[in-house]
């Protein structure tokens, strides 16, 4: 099976531009299109969709707490209905304009910090999923892929939906299966780094981890960034590198 | 043909409450719902979609300019394609939450300074009905009923939606069918010149002007105001005098 | 010594109101003023003002999180140059306000999640001492009267900075002279008791935790709620007590 | 007289960037700071000032409208005491925070739809004025040098404040020396048009409009732009042309 690539896109708000959606969007199979609580605006979401329109990539909601100022990247402290209610009004809004255009919401990724809260509680995570189970539409969650994938499942099967798993091309991974934190030494791939492990979890559906240790990780899909031209040259190689 | 009651519901904002909700529901027939922008949060949101939900209420989303502050009620000197986006964005939101609780989207009601931009600029009411037109469920859209009904509904017609035409139970109107300024003197009828006044509209079709003039008004909808204790006895009177 | 009294005023935003503040105001001594960032807008801070400046109130800036929807109540995790940065700029706002009413800015006491983190993480209160000391006019903080007093009488002396600590007089004080969660039987006193604790505060400098402990507290203000017409009416009793 | 040269900084907002800031500040003596109403927040308005701080360069303020995502370039109607307030609480916090910084605030200038509805409307130039009037320290207001200056200054003399007129480098005046509308052929000038324009500013105090005439134009200060590496070497050039 082939992995697919997904990034995050339409993260400009108003006159701020962030990003090289145009340049990235060629490349990539799943948009993670930020949906105005964290970055986008109403008509940053329906050019962005317009966008991937144009190169028929696939569209994902990326929802996140009401947090403009912090990029959504801080932890709010919200009930399990606040979020169920900010998923759905998040996915409902960049769904019904991608309908609007002929296009379909394929899946939900939540962004920053509710994508980590997301992975390390378990309240956190049922709320998100039951606000997919009763969309309107089916769609699917996109989380980490980590060695909790088989529990993760699961808790998708109880509720009916469907999952994509991620990896990360870039970030090294520890013996756990978790990313090495950014503060760490190697946390960060080198390009050819990168590619290599991009190989290996194509090829083999494994990772190598900071220790040299084997870990096999079954992923879907390919999280990959295109904040600025360096971002942009990588995804293109790793394009290269997974369709041929 | 009987009038429908249409009133602006859901507008708290986080902590702070406005309107009575839980009184005025019982009374109407159709929820015009505040969607973000203007008033509502997603849990408000959801909250008031439930209460629909258990009246049998109908709903309509109810957008307005991107003004917490300003309650929506300042006119912005947006672009078309601004406007198109963020009605769109904004019933998407709603209508998708609604449908998550499976109930149906019916109508959209703009807002304050964007429903009187709407009727005085037919730019702004183009992008509106576009908006409406390109929306992936048949929705209405509701505007005033004026003099100008017949031109209304030859735009509406040319995108293919259908319209909902309001009056206002307790506004005085002039001459030329347009609501007396609030400045004026008689621009607010009292309780007993309201219920005379929807009376008329309901058997004869018409109005009484502020010069006593009578004038044809045919209206489907009805908007009354639950803002406090009096405005929902009003409500209950009118809808008293409707059903009867 | 006489306690003061001290209330959160001013968290009106926009078209929603909240709180008694015209009713409150005669009683109290002290006016935390909301600042923009979780209630409060300029006209609204405004009138605050005005209404302070007519009953000879001292003024008190209120500052939050960042979070409108969530009324400042959740924390945001946010690192101290922020938390600098926005203290600075709340206080600023409204202690120049202030200033050009011909009032002047007498303390800060942060508000809801910010107030908490205050009290619980040293460098959160580190941050807060460190903006109050930079500010260009001598003002005081505002926090809890704790076990701790005697750290934090030391960090302030450190600064520079003055300090004024309140107890609440609703509240039920654990063994630990920290207040009971509200969640917990008992937390929030009855009148009489209220009554009692206040007057056992004023007299003795001390309260009866929850097991019945006699707790010394020195307080210097005391914080009292003017949300509805039952606060109001317990403000104006425990006014009644400690001034006769 | 020397013209001074001012520039619009601090324009970036939580995660999105936007000017070159440390580029331009080198060479300009005044920086027109947001204050976070349409750009800016706490830390950027911080960060902005320090940088102003090590250039040695003079501090204003540049309140906006509150809109974020309009970048503060919509007129919005707003009551003239909500412009007073709303230009009170920018100026008083940036010009707080300046002073926690041994820096001082040395005058406003509005931005955006703001500055143009100042320049056309009086009763908000009126209410500009009555704000910066009544803050409690001694600050200039920045509007655009027309024929209208007599009357300007008359204004500003009867409210006991003092004023700084300024002049656009890049831009062609029409004969009634006012800005020729963006949307003009020859509306923005070449660099050499626009480098002699200054010259012919900085040396006779008066500009060639657009069908040639020689029309008298008193500045103090000349506006320029470094939103991109093109702005900053313009920049550059014109500081060189006018200390030398």
């Amino acid at each position: 099976m082939t992995l697919l690539l997904n990034c995050d896109l339409g993260e400009s708000f108003g006159s701020w531009t962030m990003g090289m959606d145009a340049q990235v969007m060629p490349h990539i199979d799943q948009a993670n299109i930020a949906c105005g609580f964290h970055a986008g605006d109403p008509l940053i979401m329906s050019n962005t969709l317009e966008l991937a329109k144009q190169h028929q990539v696939r569209i994902g909601a990326h929802p996140a707490y009401p947090d403009l100022v912090g990029f959504g990247r801080r932890s709010m402290n919200c009930s399990t209905d606040e979020i169920k209610a900010f998923i759905t009004y998040q996915t409902a809004a960049l769904g019904g304009m991608a309908q609007s255009m002929d296009l379909s919401l394929e899946y939900v990724k939540p962004h920053g910090a509710l994508y980590n809260d997301m992975m390390a509680k378990d309240n956190i995570r049922h709320a998100i999923m039951d606000a997919i189970a009763s969309f309107h539409l089916p769609i699917r969650l996109m989380l980490q892929a980590t060695p909790n994938a088989d529990r993760h499942r699961e808790e998708a099967k109880e509720r009916g939906i469907e999952l994509f798993f991620e990896a990360f091309a870039d970030r090294c991974y520890d013996d756990d299966g978790r990313l090495l934190a950014r503060t760490k030494a190697g946390a960060v791939h080198s390009r050819d780094k990168m590619l290599e492990q991009v190989k290996q979890l194509s090829e083999d559906g494994t990772v190598t981890t900071v220790s040299g240790k084997l870990l096999p990780l079954q992923a879907d899909t390919l999280c990959v960034h295109g904040d600025n031209i360096e971002g942009v040259k990588a995804i293109a190689a790793i394009r290269e590198l997974i369709t041929s």
